[in-house]
């Protein structure tokens, strides 16, 4: 059975993961979404600020998804995300990491007669360590519209 | 000549693109990253919401960083981004379409002897409509720290 905007409450925190990524997972991302020295190129990225090959933040965001979409959104009734705020990269992801994810609902409000929105706070985890956070703005069907 | 902080200036706008992505890039992305119904299995897409096959909006968020990164971030000195503000999604991206990107500092900030915050409004367009905005705080080098 799908989750719906009414099966949601404010305040429920869950952890979902785990996705262990590749250097050369890095490495396919960035050469295709995001070509800058310290995401392709290993030597370049040892002389950077970062000391070595890291992930594009967009790859951390993107692999979040992904562990939170096995973890709940496949079940779930939504039609997507009116966005994200407050996206935000701590710490960069490095080959070998593996990433989980921790939520937490901040808000529930109707947004139309078919759906609410959710605003789900999300904390993308490494070795205990945050390294990414943003809210996501979540659109849920109503069961009873 | 690489990008500094001292080069740039509110109010600035620029334009980037293009880029192009096929029905087949959107559902390898979603496959690996977003694997909900519309976005992987267009059969499931036509009946959704979306009425077809709709780009994950993380892969419109990662093809609108490589049109910013072909057109100004492989020339800037930059160490990557803090965050993203205010990430909204309002169409979505289909199979064909074309993404350019349209630019504007909103705001510079020292940040630290070695850096300076930018924050760029960026929006995606498609075919004059757009399809997404986000406001990037992009840290760049300064040219005398």
């Amino acid at each position: 059975m799908p989750i719906y905007f009414e099966d949601i409450s404010v305040g429920e925190t869950e952890t979902f993961g785990s996705y262990t990524v590749s250097r050369d997972e890095i490495v396919e991302f960035a050469r295709q979404y995001d070509p800058q020295p310290f995401h392709v190129d290993g030597e370049a990225a040892a002389e950077s600020p970062f000391g070595g090959l890291v992930a594009s933040g967009w790859h951390t965001a993107a692999m979040t998804m992904r562990v939170l979409v096995d973890g709940f959104l496949e079940r779930a009734a939504t039609r997507g995300a009116l966005g994200v705020d407050e996206l935000r990269w701590y710490d960069p992801v490095r080959p070998g990491d593996t990433l989980s994810a921790r939520t937490e609902v901040v808000a529930t409000e109707p947004w139309s007669d078919a759906y609410g929105k959710v605003d789900v706070r999300v904390e993308t985890h490494v070795d205990g360590e945050v390294v990414c956070s943003m809210v996501g703005l979540i659109l849920f069907a109503r069961r009873e519209p």
